[in-house]
Order: C-alpha cells, then structure tokens, then sequence
C-alpha cells in the first residue's frame, strides 16, 4: 500500500494522499495525483471486490509500479498511511458516505469530496452536515465538496462573476452537456435509452437524474447573503427525435435521450437564481453559461461546456494543496482560495 | 467627518470605511459604501483643493446628508474615525502610495485598494513590498490590490478556470475595450487624440498608457507555481482609420485611438502566459476572453466586455468583508476567498 514514489514525491511541502473509491473518475484522479510532484499517491481504498487486493498500476493500465494495493479496510489503510488528504468519490448521497468521510477526517486527513451533496450539505443533510463538523473540528481537518458540477460551472464560477456587479437582481445558470461524450455512469444516470415510464419510475425512486443542483442555488444564494423562501428543483425527461447510438447505449426516436433539470430559488416572493441543465446524448451546442442581470449585467460563456469527467478529477486534485493549507471545518467553495491548477 | 447613518448602518457587523481618493472611481465607490447596510462611510480622505472642506454628499450629488466632510488630514481623520477598512482609490504606481496605505495600516485598518501596481507588488516594488507586509503583520492588518484591470478579466478569472484544468500549457487572456465608453481619465491614459509622436514622448516618461499587465501576468505564473526566466510587456499605439468624437475627445484619422498592451512570460525558455489588452476610442467589438490551452482546452469568454469603472468600484467595495476576515499580511487574490457581491 505504501508508495514506492519517494524520489518523485520528495520535497518538505509533499502531501500524501489516499484515494477514496476507485471508479472512473477515482482512476483519473489517480492518475493526475501520480503526475504530480508536490503530491504522493499512498493508498486506494474501494469495496468492489473485483478490485480488492489488486495493484492500482494494473488497475490504471500503468507500465510502472506505484507501490500501491487496492484495499477495502479503510480504517488499516488510514493508519498504516497517515495521508494529509483523503479524496473521496463514492457516490452521490451524503448519507451513504458520513461515514467514510468521519473516518477520514478522524485519523486526521482532510478530505476533498465529489459527493454531490456536500458541496452544501445544511441545505439537505443538516445531521450529517452537523456530524462533520463535529468530526473536522474535533480533528483539526477541513472537510470540501466540490466537483465541476456542482462545484464549478453552476455555482462557483456564478460567485466570481458577481465580484465585478454593484448590484444582482437574477443569476442564471445554463449547462448542455452531451451525454454521449461522457462515461458509461452518466448516461445511465440521465436515462438514456429508457421509456418515459421507466424514466419516471426510476427518477421517482431517486435511482437517477442530476444531485446538486439545489445545493448549487444555496451555495449562490449564501454567497450572496440572501435568505431564501424556498429552493426547489423538477427534473424531466428530454426525449430523442432521433435515433442515436453511443459506445455505451442505444437510443431510439421517442426513447428518453437524457434530463433537463430545472432548479430556482426565491428570495421575499421573487426568484432570483434560476439554474437550466440539460443532460442528454446528441445534445448539438454543449455549452456553459452564466447570465447575470444587474448593475452591470454581466453574460459569460465557455462555449463547448466544460468537459465533465476530466474537469472533476482535475478540480478535485487541484484543491488538494488548498484543502491541506486551510482553516479546520465543513468548508464550502466560499470559505477558501481561488482552487488553481497546480503541477 | 462621522457619519449620521447610525440607523441604516446598525448591526454587529457594521464595518466602518474610510474613501481615501475622491475622484471618479472614490465618488462611485462612496455611493455604493452608502447604499450597503455592513458598511458605514466615516470618513473621505483628498488632497485635491477644489474638494477638502466640501460636503462629501454635495460632491456625489446626493439630497440626503451622509455627514462625511472631506478632509485632507490623513492622521487627522484615521485617528478620529478609526476605520475597519480604508478603501484606496488614489493613483497605480505604488511608491507614490505607498505611505498613504502605511498610514492606513498603522491606524489598524485594513486595506482594499485599485493602486495597479498593488495587485502583485513584489515583482515591480519588492522595496515598497516589504514595507508594506511589515506595516500589515506589525497592525494585524491585510492589503489587497485589486480592481478590473488588473484584479479580475486578466488574472484571476484565469486562475480560476484553471481549477478544472489537469495540466495547463498556455493561457492567453485578450481583452478589448472602447474606451469612447468609459470616463474622460481612461480616455487620456489611453492617448485618445494624440499624434503618434507624442505618444510615443509621454509613454516612454511613463505618463500614459495601462498599469499592470505584468502584475497580471505574474499573479498567474504565481497561482500555477511557475517560475518565470522573464515577464515583460510593451505597448503601441492604435491609429484611429475614421473620425471619432466621444464626450471628451475629438480623433481625426491617423492620430491615437488608444493602446495596445501585450504582454507575456517565458517559463523555461517557452511563452506561457500572453495578455493582449486593447483600449481605444472607437472598439467595435468590446469583450473579455480567456483561453487556456491544456488538458481540457477552455475558452472562457465575457461577450462585450466587463465594464471598467463601474466594475472596479464594485469589486472594491464587494472586497470589504472579505478582506476585514482576511488572515494579517500584504495579501494578493491568490490569497482570499472569492469575492462575491453582497449588498
């Protein structure tokens, strides 16, 4: 488990990371975290027992060892490897990862998280946000979650562009991602390939659709210092007019190619944040947008959007340095420095 | 000098602000001061004769009384009204300042200030660098540059969007301004109306043209952790092809429109970073982009530009509470949490 990366890693500042879960974007963080010097690779947690008790380089298709085994003890891994920072990509739902994240922050590693709902977890888990303060401050640790969305494109990026407003009256967010260039997870997650029915079954069952949009709003809305009446959120179902086929799926004419996820919130009876996803394969103009209307107005744009799977490995790597250097406490994108690319 | 809004400006976390420059930047930052329920203008600071002794209200042109009379007693007025912060809008070379924020620090009030040469001062001012982060450790307070230009489209919404970058190879950042659009002191900075001798004589004694290309460019490298051989910049006029009248000035074809700024740094021997920065009368085609050319490529882009003076007053006051929580010491953007507009 331990990294025989020691002449790569060397250096005072080198922090030693463990990676939490070993899906897709688990390998790319691996990746990017063995790329980098000022970083050192010296555990790899995940419960899939095809997984277990391989080597990672193998694993990642790497020529060179890394030194490190894929385990599913968590707690022997944190204490055999003592990393500063923990980066976490299990899943979605805070509650199913509390406690990972608990133990982590508790063998005294801060922890980067792309759980979707812990880029603003008072708004929807309020007990488990409270059980990780408790942790983080009990252990001297920050606590993040971030990703590209939420984390980037939908809320952090809306933040910054109203360094330069006097005044904000609507924050409008626009995301089009095309499902078909992304992994095998996010097209099922968006449906593709269903019928409405089992769309509306499943969505129902919360077993798919897009996690953080509300915790985007929120994120926004404190930024802001606005106290909201209500955030809330629909998600429906964009149906393909043709047929398209991916690596991964089949889509036929009138089958559910993916999600438009609506989201808003409003402030004394008037909405002011209003966020626009649309996640589908054959989406035409992928594209990010933030539109703000105030004094001044203010549109920015990465046309093309913002590659979704890549991005949050990187985001999640790059905070590593920040997350290791800042205050103790459940943090959100508000609370610390500008995440920056770091090699 | 003490202000009468004690009822709007009530509250724990009431910061009190002192304007230190009352000129177009200082006026529109005073406005937005007064309108901001956690701000308390208490003092307006000016050495400009046709403003000491006046009514600050009178000079903004306001009906209601914000009882601040504009003084020229830097010592006078620090010590009377003993400002959590002191909002610096005076001129962008830091040795002609440089006192001015001391002053400021010594009282115990923190800094926010549009000095171009403030936004990353240890490259061009290390002297005046080291004088300031002593003044700011020994007072437990901070100092930020920052502002639009440099402080923002240039820099750190480039730093930003390298947050979900992987690897970074180039970031080019272009920014095009009609300077017909903005206030009569750009226009001149800009050159707008001379013949290309004499702007070729007032830029070399260094009395016109943009301040802080280089300061950009080094806050980027800086983010990135690159260690730049040469940061350098030069600026050439732009002619005018057609006749232009703006409110202030009349440019016949073949004089100055305006300047075009370019600069660059070379890490390693290869070009890194490249801003291009255009401001004359009579841009077509206002706008902010950022490019990064990396793992994944991103093009980030402000159609029609962020508008300068409107803008710059904004960032600076939207700074105020974060730079009042800031940890003590001669700060940069790199530094704080992320600016927001909260009014």
């Amino acid at each position: 488990m331990m990294s025989g990366m020691s002449a790569k890693g060397a250096g005072a500042q080198t922090l030693r990371v463990v990676q939490m879960g070993v899906g897709a974007i688990g390998r790319e963080v691996c990746r990017l975290v063995l790329d980098r010097p000022h970083l050192r690779l010296v555990g790899a947690i995940d419960t899939d027992k095809d997984l277990v008790g391989r080597s990672l380089s193998e694993v990642l298709g790497l020529k060179e060892d890394c030194g490190v085994t894929i385990s599913n003890d968590v707690e022997g891994t944190l204490d055999a490897c003592e990393p500063e920072v923990v980066i976490h990509t299990t899943t979605s739902r805070l509650p199913e990862v509390v406690h990972e994240i608990e133990h982590a922050a508790r063998h005294g590693a801060n922890v980067v998280s792309s759980t979707e709902e812990l880029l603003f977890p008072r708004l929807n888990r309020p007990g488990e946000a409270a059980r990780l303060e408790v942790a983080a401050r009990d252990n001297n640790v920050a606590i993040l979650g971030t990703g590209v969305n939420p984390g980037f494109v939908m809320d952090t990026l809306a933040v910054l562009a109203t360094a330069v407003c006097s005044e904000v009256e609507l924050i409008e967010c626009r995301r089009v991602v095309d499902a078909a260039t992304r992994r095998q997870p996010l097209q099922l997650k968006v449906g593709a390939g269903l019928s409405v029915a089992e769309f509306n079954s499943l969505l129902a069952q919360g077993k798919m659709g897009h996690v953080g949009l509300t915790e985007s709003i929120a994120l926004i809305a404190t930024a802001l210092g606005w106290q909201w009446d209500n955030i809330d959120q629909r998600t429906e179902p964009v149906i393909a007019r043709r047929d398209i086929r991916t690596d991964y799926v089949q889509v036929r004419t009138g089958q559910v190619a993916g999600i438009h996820n609506i989201g808003w919130a409003t402030v004394e009876g008037r909405e002011r944040i209003r966020l626009d996803l649309q996640m589908y394969v054959g989406a035409e103009e992928p594209m990010d947008e933030v539109v703000i209307r105030g004094k001044p107005n203010m549109t920015l744009c990465i046309p093309g959007g913002t590659p979704g799977d890549l991005a949050t490995a990187a985001i999640l790597v790059n905070a590593v340095p920040i997350i290791a250097n800042a205050e103790p406490g459940l943090l959100t994108m508000l609370d610390i420095p500008i995440i920056r690319c770091r090699m």
